[in-house]
């Protein structure tokens, strides 16, 4: 039996290189069904249903949503609205109105929860409609998934950045601190690892939030490299917690800031990074000591994308399509991976998904907590994509010196 | 009549995408002459010349050659050190020993400066030898030259990543300040322009040092954009001083730390965008500020080059053994422009570049001096090489809206 009716598509949450794969993923092949009368997209997330603020996807062209899915951030804008139960009323009110049988909700745990929200409303309101919820998220962090869309370019940009950064230091030797995006999950941080090609190459330390951070370690750990290297090449995640769990950034920051999800803002400032440099010139008198703060440009870089991660994204959002309108499915889009490298997608329960957060494993941290194992190395390493760039060394032989050995 | 001996080549100052393809540019084209001895290296600028911390490029491999020269950041490591009179006694001392007759030195004006005094007193020691200045910089702020060989694939990352962050911004308004490269020049803040594709593309606002900085002026340039477009995305030189010239991370930052050429350090830390964020945030009662710095990003990152620049380097590199080795020529390469886009390489006086600082021309800057003219846009689209990635976005039609129409 056919569910004949509209399709809604937004997007949620910070955006990635790839989110608008998915958006066309499931924009191309809903437009096949011939019980979908029509396919929108709301602009601004769940805001723009409330908002009645829709374009008619059915009347883009395939070439301009092609050039659109290569565009990184949310192409129909985004939102950091969560809904409760009088916001999803008024969702249905308008999706009703529509005559909507179809809702597709790109973005991470916190999206995933409106859908579940969604989902139950309708249920609820004995409204016929499918909800389906794509992954999306930077942070890795989804439960259920091998890895999130989204995750492989964020890790490529981390992991070139570093691999930059770390020939920078080797030139113009010192400490350098790289704060990387990661609230609750250390995936983004431990990409960097990858930049470690040479036995001697940075990152030297890696500190990821499930581990609690110790300031006092920390410096042991930066003396010990320095020593050994004159120099110390290192990645903290935004989201390090002390032994208590709270995030170092709330116990150094004045103006903390906080959204509808009661998270404190950890993006859009260098804070942390100065800090723990101030540390490190202050406890270990070592002169040279910088840091750079990734920022929204590990997010949104245009350019440096995993084609791995692009097709994926493209997938997920063609299987959402499918087992929404298909097989008049409801839930949320896993990632299973079934070799080295291969996938496959399946139907979780929104609310296996919903609000969950995933953390590295056990195995993936090294266990001084200060480093990733090469069992994550071999993890990740399909998800940055072909073509990753690596850096070469000279490998001429020294010159025997001539004045200091006759003096 | 040759001049028979060893080359020596050494990098100095700040790291670039490129500037090992000016290393591999000299040394492929000076190992073709009989006359040459040997290239070496010298490791950590010219610190290894005192040092005796030489490699011998002639037992390099031409493969391994590529692969370096395909590297950022310096492969023979760098050093902030400035000769003075007695240092270069010290080098003479060296170079004699080792029957140095060619040197070749890639940097900035301070590393032009260094060839400069090195030369003088080759001069007065009556020591017959070549010195080249072969110029790097991502500030681009070399006189004579059109532009200078780092600059494309700098300016190419600080485009790329402007235009990620101005749709980042897009999805989840709000004001976004990034802060770029360039202490006396707003060349490389100037190339986020490039991220300005639709008409109300950000940055919307670009602050460059060419220009007085007046928080008050910046304030109301701030909230003029944020009316007209519910947002801002913000490019600023982290270079900019206020009317007294005096530059506003020294008047904002406590621990101002002083490099061996008087340069106060402007990057590694998050400092001043943090304080222009703050700024916005309490005097224009807009939320959601955001600042980065990018830091050592734009000058290492490995994987966003320009090929324009790299074919540059390499020429320059190329050029600089010919003007030494078949011409006993000293001087500086420069790069002209001679069409849209063709360029051609010549021979300056070193002593007319060495030390001195290149602005923004005043064609190049607007008349509120908060942007950029058409001008410059000519002047840098070909710098940024071929490939140069662009946003799109969807052009579907809005969808009447039925439910507030009918309340």
């Amino acid at each position: 039996m056919k569910l004949e009716g509209k399709v809604v598509i937004a997007q949620g949450g910070g955006p990635t290189a790839v989110i608008n794969q998915s958006l066309v993923g499931i924009t191309l092949e809903a437009r096949k069904f011939v019980q979908v009368t029509r396919v929108y997209g709301s602009l601004y997330g769940v805001r723009g249903i409330i908002d009645e603020e829709f374009v008619d996807l059915t009347q883009e062209t395939t070439h301009n949503l092609e050039q659109v899915a290569n565009t990184p951030s949310s192409a129909l804008l985004s939102t950091r609205d969560k809904p409760d139960e009088k916001y999803c009323k008024e969702i249905f009110k308008v999706l009703k109105a529509y005559d909507v049988r179809y809702f597709f909700y790109i973005g991470g745990n916190d999206s995933a929860d409106t859908v579940r929200i969604v989902n139950e409303e309708a249920d609820k309101a004995d409204y016929e409609f499918r909800a389906i919820h794509v992954p999306k998220t930077i942070d890795n962090d989804l439960v259920l998934s091998d890895h999130t869309p989204g995750y492989g370019s964020a890790a490529r940009f981390v992991a070139s950045a570093f691999t930059g950064v770390n020939l920078d230091n080797r030139a113009l030797p010192g400490v350098y601190i790289g704060v990387v995006m990661g609230r609750n999950a250390g995936f983004l941080a431990a990409a960097s690892a990858l930049a470690q090609k040479y036995p001697d190459d940075g990152p030297h330390l890696i500190y990821m939030p499930e581990r609690p951070f110790n300031q006092e370690t920390f410096l042991r750990d930066v003396q010990r490299v320095y020593d050994r290297y004159g120099r110390c090449v290192v990645a903290v995640s935004e989201g390090i917690v002390d032994e208590n769990g709270v995030p170092m950034m709330t116990i150094l920051s004045k103006n903390t800031e906080v959204d509808a999800h009661g998270n404190v803002q950890l993006s859009g400032t260098g804070a942390l990074g100065d800090l723990l440099s101030d540390l490190v010139r202050t406890r270990l008198k070592i002169k040279r000591v910088r840091s750079d703060t990734f920022g929204y440009l590990q997010r949104s870089f245009i350019g440096c994308v995993s084609d791995v991660d692009q097709r994926e994204a493209r997938e997920v959002g063609e299987r959402a399509a499918h087992y929404a309108i298909w097989y008049n499915m409801d839930g949320s889009i896993s990632i299973q991976r079934t070799g080295f490298y291969s996938v496959n997608y399946q139907l979780e329960n929104l609310s296996d998904v919903a609000g969950k957060t995933r953390h590295m494993p056990d195995e993936f941290i090294n266990e001084s907590g200060n480093g990733v194992t090469d069992d994550f190395k071999y993890y990740i390493r399909p998800l940055l994509g072909s073509g990753f760039p690596t850096a070469h060394r000279l490998r001429a032989p020294k010159v025997d010196k001539i004045l200091q050995v006759n003096t």
